[in-house]
């Protein structure tokens, strides 16, 4: 086998770079040689003449005179001539020196070439994220490749794979500033940028916009990037290699151009602009974007105008640009519209007026679709469409400033998420383009790893490769540094704190989301969130000192930490307000509790920006807490509440899980309800709190032999009037024991206040005691007919993770398909292929469901689905739902009518809250019942089905009633 | 001139009191010895004979030997016989043995006697509140009186004259437990509220009834009260000489009588329990009462009972309590009925079912009219009805428990109130017994002392006695000790506190009654709380190690204080509420201000139970602040609100007096408006505050050279663009010139923040720079031809205290006559005569208002008057409004339908608020204006009135708009 010596005792093989004709090369090669260097300390000469060395590295394209003349004969040309972006890498010995090795890397172009360089830099172990995430190279004392490094790549399955950093102030702006020297970033930031872009395997960018102007303040920007062999795209409102702010910065300093953002009003100006913007870049490797928008993406023209005004003046600006293209910048520059927000509307017009996707002088140009923002792909085109020679594209978001709530801050994008839709959009045909909008690049760092990965390979990671998140979240990590068992843990977290932003972004998070009592949701979440920080503290501590420390506290850390103490402190906001509502004291523990949140937070930010000699200084700087509009304007940290106790000790009692309260007086208390099931939910708890200064002391009875009482805090099991003392509150178990039942429906607990505030007319004499009441509710469901497992219904409610359904039944055409750790709760499933409509029930695939209701009756089913769009203009997002047996009911997730991305309430809420909920009744019989669902419009993912008795009012929470006991026979 | 020498050079006179078979006169005689040992030090001798002494006490009455035989010539007897409850005082010399001087003190009746002796006793300086209120009595080295003690007194206003201890739990139930050894009161205890109760010459007394039975506990206290000339009563649903928890405490001991308190189902029962009862009562003097409601001060039949079914059951009941009385208690025993509550239902009748009121059986029993709790007087006696031999009564409140809101600690009953209502059923012919609820006694002395003085000498106190309830105060402190300077300011710190809880009872008072900013009340009421308990200190460094400290610490400094804390409380908690939504840290000193009060008013509560060697242990332990329901079951102390500050600097800006507020930052920004007028409000305020943790920073600027800033925290006057800096808040006065106006009717102030946090799209390169503007809506009034004083509109409003007329004319009936310092504000108009009605125009007394509007328009014109009730059953309280000569609307004060005194929403807020607020529309041209207001129903104290600019919109407050400015010419 024939090993190649990299780097061996001292020496690193010199580079052979010929005089090739591939402008920019050279620069890479000499990015590449670096690498050896970070790798081994030593810098390997570049050379145009091939030495004598035993190991020569060569880096050329098919075309370059080394490649056919001396070694084509050697390698399978085939592979790599007329292939888009692909490498060959071979370990040649005595191909042209005898005894020499040569390790070949051979681009089927300069950009195949460069990835070709960059696959030998990972290999070597500099990963991608070297200087962006502080990923430590580690040096070799050696560095010798055996033949499992030769390979020819692919080609990529997407031909523009990119990223856009956007809305950058104040974390990437002022860091900018403070690093290189002004918020318009130069081009030694841009190079560290293009390298990023190009080890991840992308080609094109869209670049900073918000307060810079790519070419108009650096020409060099646009020479590296054409240099490096980036593409340079501009974002969906910059035509003609202009930038938005270009026209504005114009307007203030020399409005030679006019001063009207307008084709209406100033076509001529605007022509002007766009003629000598594309002079200015025409020899640089572009996307051209063309189109137009208003100013600060907004709308071109009044709200008046009718659908056709705006297609007009549309085809007229485009028609102009494409003219002017034509003449200006005449080399082969493919040209790209993007469909956003309004422009859908003018791409598919309506039944009176033609849009652009009838307009055939676009048929050659990308098609570029858009998510609505918030990573949910808008309309998907339709076969017809997908003829279209120019293809399409899709503008994605992990970082968005816009309605309803803005999140520029964290990762808030789970990969199963991104996968699945990502991969609907590609196999809806959408294969020409993918962009990101990844904000300030950092905390991105896995969700765009992952998205240009998925755009790279598609095989590997895409459609048919269902469930490999965690595998590829696992890679990432591996790949930065963190091995084994630090590593699985560091992506299990990584997955964790997506997964809670996944439900939730923290800027749109506020203190009445997570319920805090019903559910019991707010002390789950909690404990969610108390593990896996605990979980981070240890693992801090193994890489603490080490290479990975900072690399650690960046990926993992921080954004576990971080995130935590906002969903805490909003959690602790809505247990506080609870417990104020109530007057428990209890309210002050968590009022505390929420300024250690906002001081833990704080002091993270403060560390992030510090350590690592300030390396990443302002790059946590933006809110992201509690805003209270679309934007970080007045974002609100929570009011704190606090109970000022009465003097002398107050009984106040709730049953765990429910708002309701009540104090021991006679004429204001009530009576407490706890229902409880031997079969579905025999444990209840309630808790004895206090609203006064002094420690309350009482004492607790029941009726029956078959109630048992747990205290909490001790675990032990009470006795009949057992004493208790609480400064603040003490918390019972309740658990109804079946063998000892006398079959009564109903026992009192009672509490009693032994020392306790005492009113006006309850004193001496006075026949009336302070007691609170709480009645055990009983109830028995009689199983002894069922014969298959099922779900119990249990507190009026039966809910039921859509994987866990009875039997999966596909069809000719379709299956479903569990995605796990999808969604909110536990996994979505979906219907695959993903691209197809069943119209008919027999076509489509089938999950079932066993449940047994308590009552006759017509139970309210609700579906709770990913917060997807309907791939179809104006479509639904149906599915089938029926019950034993019956005919379905078709079930539309969202409203039938006014649900509009971008715009209606609906949509709005369901981006937010991360899901919709569609609804229907559906009669139950007592006992056991068949819930099935089929699929009908594609893009539906079902994350939940519950079902709640028609005499249960429905509660609120914020992810639905946890998952019913589940009856196993 | 002789003098008597009561006390001389060491020798107390003896005191003769023969055996003249006036029962109790003895002991009385006794308890007057034990007077001038109070004062002396020495105890004279009770002789059955004369004594040779140069000086002699003689106590007897008319009947009397001695009086008879022997000083009958001497005075003039036809003053006191036949006459009730009259004493004559005499200084007489040689009339029996030579050289000696008799003082003589006869009554015309037992208690005449008792009266005089007491008269003596404070001439000697022993208060009627030497026990129940520690006002100290003053040794004396010698008491020598001159003719100037003579006198003969007046026979009493009233003839029944009286309180009932009620609601004595928690505080003088456990106080009496703790001093007299039970909650049920012994006789021991009683003799103290005997004497009290004589000492204050009042001869009537409902007893506690709680938790006690007043004869049924102790014989001994029914013996002790006929002993000591104490008629005894019980309170309206106490029949027959039974308490009300007699029946409850026998059915549970021993059920002789049944079970069931009913005169339906247990008729027979419930005659032999009241036959007992007369049987056991009837040597004593006794006002017994009659009539019969439900047990626990409830209805006595079920709900769907008719009218006519409880009158007749009612009757039933009645006819045969006289039957029995007649039978068994045949001695001459007055009868009364309370009309309380539903029984004026009964009393009054409708339409179809003739009421009591015509049923001749209770012609001569005196039929006792209630308030409305709350210390309104319900129907009065019309003409027909006075005619009545009976008379009538008057059941009063200055305590109560019960809906909506109950008051059992402190004195919230004005002088001016009482005087304004008393002398109103005084009147009416309400003159047979007058009776008040002091609940604890203690907190009530102040008041109890002025109802049975108002009932005792109406020609002094009363109707013609106008404005003399200060003078009364004065006297009240003075007769406790307070002279001079520190007796002034003692009435007049008593009459503040009052006066607060006139405006709202502190148990009814929560956060969100005064307004926090609108009319700046909040701040208004807060500095005059502060000036008070200012004055309060000093008084108290005076009075400290004085012999009257402790009557000060329990008459002034306590309850000025305590209601001070709480009334500051409150305020502060809406204070904190305001700032806390607007999130300005200002909040979190509020919250720390709440937390002061609270732990205060605590330690004042201590100090009484502590001091005075604990002498009022348990006396202020009832629940006083913030009543959730109408008891005090769970009332509620204020929830703080805690404003987690942001980290940068955070401009907030509010114009003070409005709830609006603004951010600097440009999506969420707004103009804040501040109208200003040259003539009537030329000032405004605004404030400039902090939401952030670190100082900010930042300037002002404004247009126009008629503007002129003050920094009010300095009193220096702003350059422009002048830096401000401010942690919390910085509060700016802005004033409007008008000699330098430039006639435009705007002018911007602006503040620039000058080192504030920074949004995402708010950084550098950004046009948009983080301001708050106020904009300056200046107006003028053109007051050239204005040739009389006037009220200026100003803020779309003109309000006037209803005192400050232009005119009061009189009719040939009747007159406006001032109250002063009545009401919430600053005093009552009330035409007089009071009890007659006014149809005609041209018959009532006009008041008439100048008032200049700003605008042509329809004004809504509000009348702000006392919360009395109609003295018609089911009537109203209209006054006539009109503007500029225009026929006069009748505007009812109250609904015209459904106000129903103890049950309609409308009552409910009108006790508690203590206002009525009527309401009509005026047509008001531009300039000057007449308002004039002329009587139509009785009972109507006008306090504001309030006209709102059509195109202004009504400012929430408590107590409405502050008074405007008056322009005088």
């Amino acid at each position: 086998m024939a090993k190649f010596e990299l780097f061996k005792n001292g020496k690193a093989a010199p580079i052979l770079l010929e005089d090739n004709g591939v402008f920019g090369l050279e620069k890479m090669t000499g990015i590449f040689a670096k690498d050896i260097k970070r790798v081994t300390g030593v810098t390997p000469k570049v050379l145009k003449e091939l030495p004598k060395d035993e190991f020569v590295i060569y880096v050329g394209v098919c075309e370059s005179k080394t490649v056919s003349e001396k070694l084509a004969g050697y390698i399978d040309l085939s592979k790599l001539k007329g292939k888009m972006e692909v490498y060959g890498i071979y370990i040649l010995e005595d191909v042209i020196n005898p005894g020499q090795k040569i390790l070949a890397i051979i681009g089927s172009d300069k950009r195949g070439a460069i990835y070709g360089m960059f696959s030998i830099s990972e290999k070597m172990g500099v990963s991608p994220w070297y200087y962006w995430a502080d990923a430590k190279v580690k040096r070799q004392s050696q560095v010798v490749f055996d033949e499992s490094i030769c390979r020819v790549s692919k080609e990529p399955s997407v031909k523009y794979r990119g990223f856009f950093i956007n809305d950058e102030q104040p974390c990437f702006g002022n860091w900018a500033r403070e690093k290189f020297g002004s918020i318009r970033p130069c081009p030694e930031l841009y190079e560290k940028i293009f390298e990023l872009l190009l080890r991840l395997k992308g080609n094109y960018l869209w670049p900073a916009m918000w307060r810079s102007d790519f070419t108009l303040d650096h020409i060099e920007n646009a020479q590296l990037a054409n240099e490096m062999g980036v593409i340079m795209g501009a974002s969906h409102h910059e035509p003609c290699c202009r930038s938005g702010q270009e026209f504005q910065t114009l307007r203030r300093d020399n409005p030679q151009y006019g001063t009207d953002w307008s084709f209406l009003s100033n076509a001529e100006g605007i022509t002007e602009f766009w003629k000598d913007g594309l002079i200015r870049n025409k020899d640089f490797e572009n996307l051209i974007t063309i189109g137009m928008r208003g100013e600060n993406d907004s709308y071109l023209m009044p709200e008046d105008a009718t659908l056709e005004d705006n297609i007009n003046v549309l085809k007229k600006a485009i028609t102009k640009q494409k003219e002017l293209i034509a003449k200006y910048a005449p080399s082969e520059h493919p040209q790209l519209l993007a469909i956003y927000k309004e422009v859908e509307d003018y791409y598919f017009g309506d039944e009176n007026t033609k849009g652009l996707k009838d307009w055939d002088v676009l048929d050659n140009d990308i098609m570029m679709l858009c998510d609505d923002n918030f990573a949910n792909v808008r309309t998907l085109p339709d076969e017809e469409l997908r003829k279209k020679p120019g293809g399409f594209g899709m503008y994605y978001h992990f970082d968005y400033f816009g309605e309803p709530v803005s999140y520029l801050w964290i990762n808030s994008s789970p990969l199963t998420k991104v996968w699945e839709q990502m991969t609907m959009a590609y196999d809806y045909g959408i294969r020409s383009a993918w962009i990101v909008n990844v904000g300030d690049i950092k905390n991105q760092e896995l969700p765009l790893s992952y998205f240009i990965d998925l755009a790279y390979d598609f095989d590997k990671w895409g459609t048919k490769a269902i469930n490999k998140t965690d595998e590829y979240t696992l890679q990432f990590f591996n790949k930065l540094g963190f091995k084994d068992d630090v590593g699985v843990q560091a992506a299990e977290l990584a997955t964790e704190y997506t997964k809670w932003n996944g439900r939730r972004r923290p800027e749109a998070l506020h203190h009445d989301h997570y319920h805090p009592c019903h559910e019991n949701e707010a002390r789950h979440i909690l404990n969610r969130i108390y593990e896996a920080t605990e979980k981070s503290e240890d693992l801090y501590q193994k890489v603490k000192g080490t290479d990975l420390e900072e690399c650690f506290f960046q990926e993992v850390y921080y954004p576990v930490n971080a995130v935590a103490e906002i969903n805490k402190m909003q959690i602790y906001s809505g247990l506080n307000e609870l417990y104020a509502k109530q007057h428990k004291t209890k309210a002050n523990e968590y009022a505390k509790l929420i300024t250690e949140c906002i001081e833990r937070e704080r002091s993270l930010t403060d560390e992030f920006h510090t350590r690592n000699n300030g390396k990443w200084n302002h790059m946590q700087s933006v809110y992201h807490i509690g805003f209270t509009h679309w934007n970080d304007e007045q974002c609100q940290l929570p009011i704190s509440h606090y109970v000022n106790p009465v003097r002398d000790p107050r009984l106040i009692v709730s049953v765990v899980n429910q708002t309701d309260y009540t104090w021991a007086h006679r004429w204001t208390r009530h009576v407490l309800k706890m229902p409880l099931c031997f079969e579905s939910n025999k444990l209840g708890e309630f808790e004895v709190a206090n609203g006064g200064l002094r420690a309350l002391e009482y004492h607790i009875d029941w009726e029956g032999d078959w109630i048992e009482i747990t205290d909490l805090s001790t675990g032990e099991t009470l006795s009949k009037n057992e004493a208790g003392r609480t400064d603040v509150s003490n918390n019972y178990k309740v658990k109804i024991l079946k063998d000892k039942w006398d079959h009564k429906p109903n026992a009192m607990i009672r509490i009693y206040v032994d020392n306790g505030e005492v009113v006006a007319d309850e004193s001496e004499n006075c026949t009336s005691v302070p007691v609170v009441e709480i009645q055990v509710e009983v109830s028995t469901l009689d199983l002894s007919e069922v014969k298959e497992n099922c779900f119990l219904e249990g507190n009026g409610v039966i809910s039921i993770e859509a994987a866990h359904c009875a039997s999966n039944k596909s069809s000719k055409l379709a299956e479903y398909k569990e995605i796990k750790g999808f969604g909110r709760t536990l996994s979505g499933m979906k219907a695959y292929p993903q691209n197809i409509r069943f119209d008919n029930t027999e076509d489509a695939p089938v999950l079932s469901y066993k449940v047994f209701a308590a009552e006759d009756g017509e139970y309210t089913c609700q579906i709770y689905a990913a917060a997807s769009n309907p791939v179809v203009y104006h479509g639904k997002l149906s599915i089938g739902v029926a019950a034993n047996g019956a005919d379905r009911i078709a079930v539309n997730t969202i409203p039938d009518k006014g649900f509009d991305p971008w715009k209606s309430a609906s949509w709005r809420v369901g981006v937010l809250d991360n899901i919709h909920v569609g609804e229907c009744k559906l009669a139950l019989k007592k006992g056991l019942n068949e819930i099935s669902l089929s699929a009908i419009d594609p893009a539906v993912v079902i994350e939940k089905i519950v079902l709640w008795n028609p005499n249960t009012e429905i509660r609120k929470s914020y992810l639905g009633p946890k998952e019913s006991k589940n009856y196993i026979l």
